[in-house]
């Protein structure tokens, strides 16, 4: 790994080729309407704009702030915010400038501020088993005509099995994601309209009864999923510098805390050995099995343990080549903040 | 809890009352030169402007980024990068437009990089126990000769005790600083020079050896220092908007992992439950004992973990007054990323 990029480090990598395989098989899984391109993985509108050119029109998002971005950038043909929000005034304008925004809603309360700020459309927010947001299954009827009787179009249900999606075990997935949905199926059946929107990358070859999944981790991928045997490639490192080395045996790169999304514990080296711990900007780890440490001065890869919150630390990521020495475009990470 | 901020949530809140206690706390035990403010557990320079005014005119920095931030500020007239770094060119725009610009090194490799790039001084760091950066003590001074063999002024030693300043057994973080410091007076005599910089927010009042304290975190606090009982109160907290709340026995605030460092595990939620989970945009916790669950609507305030990675998700900072009713100024956090 003596090669070195000529970039600040930490600095964001994305396998341009290993993305765009990542992009392709979803596409071809899950065509058009079929997957709602979830943005909160990546907050990226140049990503985002490769997933409309294969086909797909309509995305979600989970903050005020990503539905501007990606108004304000051309993709907002269909714009779901699959959270609930309290103050939708935000989001006006963009209907106003033509683009088509739709809210979650749960509750008496989400439906009134949707409803008092002149939002058009909703879909209502089922809890399907994960203990977050989302109403009861059997509130979800009457919840609907509540939003109805204020005037709001209500598009179906969306209910996210996130409870779901992560679970290594492909047989006790499959159940809960089937368990979960049957909840989904029971509100919508109470609710109406076309949409059942659910799902995510560990289920979206899973879920049967959602009408669009909302992917988001495909594109870029961490290494939590790649736990999953999904088939996505890690197309996102972070490259970092050796900055120390000690002879009693581990190195120290510049790439840390403030570099990475840490909920699901450490990061990897790629090809390296056991990750030791995180300090602000360092991470400290010993050599793979039968492999020298690095020197002084060389580059690694730090592959993060969970994508999201990982790509929110940084401003810019860089689509390079399939041996990483070469940067083909920087891409703004421009959808962060709120 | 029904009072309502008018800000975008999540936002960053400063208890101005807070700041200033401890600001003036910590001023007060360690005045002048004898505080070094490290500044990345704030990256603001108007917050380093407040700790100046009280007459700490040296600075910590970490990143390269913040060393400019802080030169452009007009605050770098002492500036002490308390990393190893291979690239210095950046540094040296900053000494010539008046910055005293000092580097850390710990190798022939980094001592290398500084002299190429025309650093002026340097401090050699120390390895004093944690396996970080550092070089061996008894390196130390056949480092600073090549430091001065390549033209470098060697103006002392940096050794952070960070395996100990943590410890929540005041004794045991006593008797683990001793030991570290230890290591750095032996390495100190080889290197000679004024300075011996170590320390943090949990050894400011226990290192007797350090001529300056590299505390940061002292400042806003968090709920990892506040277990050490120290005379520091939290002055940051996260506003949150409760966007769902489950008859089952729980709320959801939009305050998730963008907005928190996590690697210190769940934040808490003040004068509240247990927390449960946090997800991207999400907090999930049930209410303390003998009160009700917040409704959808009120406001809450999450304590986070770790203070340093979650301010690095922000982009500025709101200062509060006692009741956390008016906002009384706002911060930029101006020395983000690389």
């Amino acid at each position: 790994v003596s090669r070195v990029l000529r970039l600040q480090t930490p600095a964001l990598l994305v396998d341009a080729a290993a993305l765009e395989a990542n992009l392709s098989a979803m596409s071809a899984a899950l065509p058009g309407a079929r997957l709602r391109p979830h943005v909160k993985a990546h907050k990226c509108t140049e990503l985002a704009r490769r997933q409309q050119q294969l086909g797909h029109h309509s995305f979600t998002c989970a903050t005020i702030r990503e539905m501007e971005v990606m108004a304000k950038a051309g993709l907002g043909s269909d714009l779901l915010l699959a959270n609930e929000v309290l103050d939708c005034s935000r989001l006006i304008p963009l209907a106003d400038a033509g683009a088509r925004v739709t809210v979650a809603v749960d509750s008496p309360e989400t439906v009134k501020a949707a409803a008092a700020a002149g939002i058009a459309e909703v879909l209502i927010d089922v809890n399907v088993g994960m203990p977050r947001c989302g109403c009861e299954p059997s509130d979800a009827g009457r919840l609907a005509d509540e939003a109805r009787s204020r005037g709001l179009t209500v598009r179906g249900v969306l209910g996210y099995e996130g409870h779901a999606v992560g679970l290594e075990d492909r047989p006790r997935r499959l159940q809960e994601v089937e368990e979960a949905m049957a909840k989904l199926v029971t509100a919508h059946r109470n609710v109406g309209g076309d949409t059942v929107s659910a799902g995510g990358t560990g289920s979206y070859d899973i879920n049967q009864v959602a009408t669009e999944i909302q992917a988001g981790s495909y594109a870029l991928m961490d290494t939590a999923y790649a736990k999953l045997g999904l088939p996505f490639r890690h197309a996102l490192t972070i490259l970092a510098t050796v900055i120390s080395a000690n002879p009693a045996g581990w190195a120290v790169a510049d790439c840390g805390l403030k570099a990475l999304g840490m909920d699901h514990g450490n990061p990897a080296i790629a090809g390296g050995g056991p990750v030791w711990f995180c300090s602000d900007e360092h991470i400290v780890f010993s050599a793979a099995e039968g492999r020298a440490l690095p020197a002084v001065g060389e580059q690694v890869e730090v592959l993060p343990a969970h994508i999201d919150p990982t790509v929110a630390y940084h401003d810019r990521m860089h689509l390079v080549d399939d041996d990483h020495v070469e940067i083909l475009d920087v891409w703004p990470v421009d959808m962060r903040g709120w």
